[in-house]
């Protein structure tokens, strides 16, 4: 074969094993897991096998067959269908297998993901962009208010929703960033991830994007999170924002919420609401930045010294710390909590074991904590503490205001409207 | 009242409330969930009732009623029932109800701890000790070694189990010091705890501890954990120390075995084994020690830049980072990933997921990080990790040897016997 002629990821290929059998089919990336000898082929059947090829040969080059402009990107819903826009930032929902020629392509934009679900496109008049295209754990804080006034223009300028397109490492982090940036909407904005690459049959992108689609035809003006509700494909679960966590590396129903129930769930058409929520509001929205970046998050543990903890902080604005249990450190680090209150650090007070509320009010050590000023949190999760307080330093430096915002409801992040 | 008459927890009082109602019973200790006016009675009958007094007259002194010494300590079972030690370390478990008077002791021992649950003494020939009394928030690796040096001595003095009582909050990251520390048991080391202090009525102390002692009659050769399987008072879960977490801030079930099954349940007087165990040895054992504390456990997050992420690290020899997803931190920090391992300095990945396994191969931000040296931790909790660091760091400086022992299970911290 010539350099040319190796077949690449969405080529039609004819393979021979060692047995003398052959398979034909559209030749799939090398799956990570694969061993390396192995090439993964889409069959006609739609199944994929893996095979070590004795040798392979080319049929036709994915471009032969069909180029990707043939799939019209808006087939034509009538002009009365409801706008949606759809603002792609990357991760794994955005690598989609193009249907027809069976190849993946890794950093599709936001048209790309339509055209890969065309039912999309029949329903809703889509406007859609890709400001940024990156994995989700390079996400950053800029991209949250960058995120944010995308949003929030879309919104003002006629869509009846939006649907984020975003990886699943750091979409609870971005979605809480969201809820506080945008404290009041006009239509729901709805992230959306998948766990599984498209050139997997066990790929749930196409569901979530679906039932994503579903929730912003509905009167709710929340920030919420679409993904997978069992690990079978039949229920779509919409996390609040604030609520939701990633708690598994790799199952598709990865996401949970955290101290409070589902806002509602996606079965086929049906978007059944599961407890309150905020209804979206007729009018114009608004950001409600900016965010104070200098902030931390730390899990303390045994060992960590006051030595360490003040590096660990160093120049910070303010501190969540994920404590242990009902909200405790280490005795050790008491000095430095009240040196910390007195320079006006805003030093906030969550637990590492997630589920439940800190109470400092129960343990000895839990009340010298609250002595030495530091904030408690109530059942908020330590990640959206964490983008809370950047938050809240955004709006203020006052320390006691601080404490106000912190300890109040803004966007369904605590259960009780006040945490006393 | 005079000074003296002013009755205390554990006195026999007599209230009447304003509707001229009377209640007679023993005062229990205020609690911090009540309002500051309710006073709280056991009856007679056992229960617990809160009454806001109109007045309150005292009837008798709890020192009048019952000396705590007139419980014996061992009413004696026969001289060839096993001996089992208990090694207190202080905690919620250690707060007990003396069930003569009512009375709470905040700072018991172990031999408090063995008059408040009689059967103990009347099943074993009991051993204790309270090497010291500390809330489990200020357990630090110095006393993770002390404890090992006492167990052992227990252990090769003839003890055919050991309990050791300890407070909650940072009982797994014990549970995982141990397991490591001791790799080699002549008999099951069962750390117990309860999330309910003893004066309220759903109080989980007494069965958990009972479990406990059930469990160490077993041939288990390894350090668990004996808490609550569900919030009613029926089943006992038995975790491995260096897999189990608390998930909860006040559920009697709050701790969960993660990416793995419960060693064994226990339900009454029967120990049902649920998979697979490390069997204890006879003969002597001894300590593997000892722990480099120089370690530190960082949690990533969207906002950590390089400077913070360095300065967190300080002059560290080892670090567990728990990343997002399937192991994976912002890009922003690959310089300085690899300028720690050019220093030495091991860097070792899990997931703040939790569940599920790190798995830095499937897209390029994990095989950048694992190029630069990073250890790839596979299903190991970041706390047993962290734990994990501190004992590999303690028996070799070398990193490749580092990397070796991080990567094979030595206690069933992680699913595979090696991470590949």
């Amino acid at each position: 074969m010539t350099e040319n002629a190796v077949p690449e990821s969405g080529d039609r290929i004819r393979i021979t094993d060692r047995h003398g059998r052959t398979f034909e089919g559209i030749m799939m990336p090398h799956h990570a897991f694969s061993r390396e000898e192995i090439v993964v082929l889409k069959m006609d059947n739609g199944y994929n096998i893996g095979v070590v090829p004795e040798s392979v040969e080319l049929l036709s080059r994915a471009e032969e067959m069909t180029k990707r402009s043939d799939v019209p990107l808006n087939p034509g819903p009538d002009r009365d269908s409801p706008t949606v826009s759809i603002i792609s930032t990357g991760g794994t929902i955005a690598s989609f297998v193009d249907y027809k020629t069976g190849a993946v392509h890794p950093a599709m934009t936001a048209e790309d993901i339509v055209r890969a679900v065309p039912e999309l496109a029949s329903r809703f008049n889509l406007r859609t962009q890709a400001p940024f295209s990156i994995l989700s754990e390079n996400m950053s804080p800029e991209y949250w208010v960058r995120l944010a006034e995308i949003i929030a223009s879309e919104l003002n300028d006629g869509a009846s929703g939006v649907i984020v397109p975003h990886g699943t490492d750091t979409m609870a982090y971005t979605a809480a960033a969201l809820s506080f940036l945008l404290p009041e909407l006009s239509g729901p904005v709805v992230l959306v991830g998948s766990q599984r690459s498209s050139d997997r049959p066990s790929s749930d992108a196409v569901m979530n994007l679906l039932a994503a689609a579903r929730v912003t035809q509905t009167d709710l003006g929340e920030v919420v999170i679409c993904m997978h509700k069992t690990s079978s494909d039949t229920v779509v679960a919409v996390h609040r924002g604030t609520r939701a966590r990633k708690m598994h590396t790799s199952r598709r129903d990865a996401f949970k919420s955290i101290n409070s129930p589902l806002i509602a769930e996606v079965e086929g058409e049906t978007v059944r609401f599961l407890s309150d929520y905020r209804k979206r509001i007729d009018g114009h929205i608004e950001i409600n930045g900016p965010l104070e970046q200098n902030v931390r998050l730390i899990y303390s543990y045994p060992g960590l010294t006051a030595d360490v903890f003040s590096a660990m902080l160093g120049d910070a604005k303010g501190v969540v710390i994920a404590g242990t249990g009902l909200g405790h450190v280490s005795s050790v680090l008491l000095d430095e909590l009240r040196r910390l209150r007195d320079e006006g650090v805003a030093v906030v007070m969550t637990s590492q074991c997630l589920n439940g509320c800190v109470n400092m009010n129960v343990y000895s050590t839990g009340r010298q904590i609250l002595k030495a000023g530091v904030i408690p949190a109530g059942d908020m999760l330590p990640e959206t503490a964490y983008v809370k307080l950047m938050w809240a330093l955004g709006r203020t430096s006052d320390i006691q205001e601080v404490e106000g915002i912190m300890r109040t409801s803004v966007a369904g992040e605590i259960s009780n409207r006040r945490v006393e």
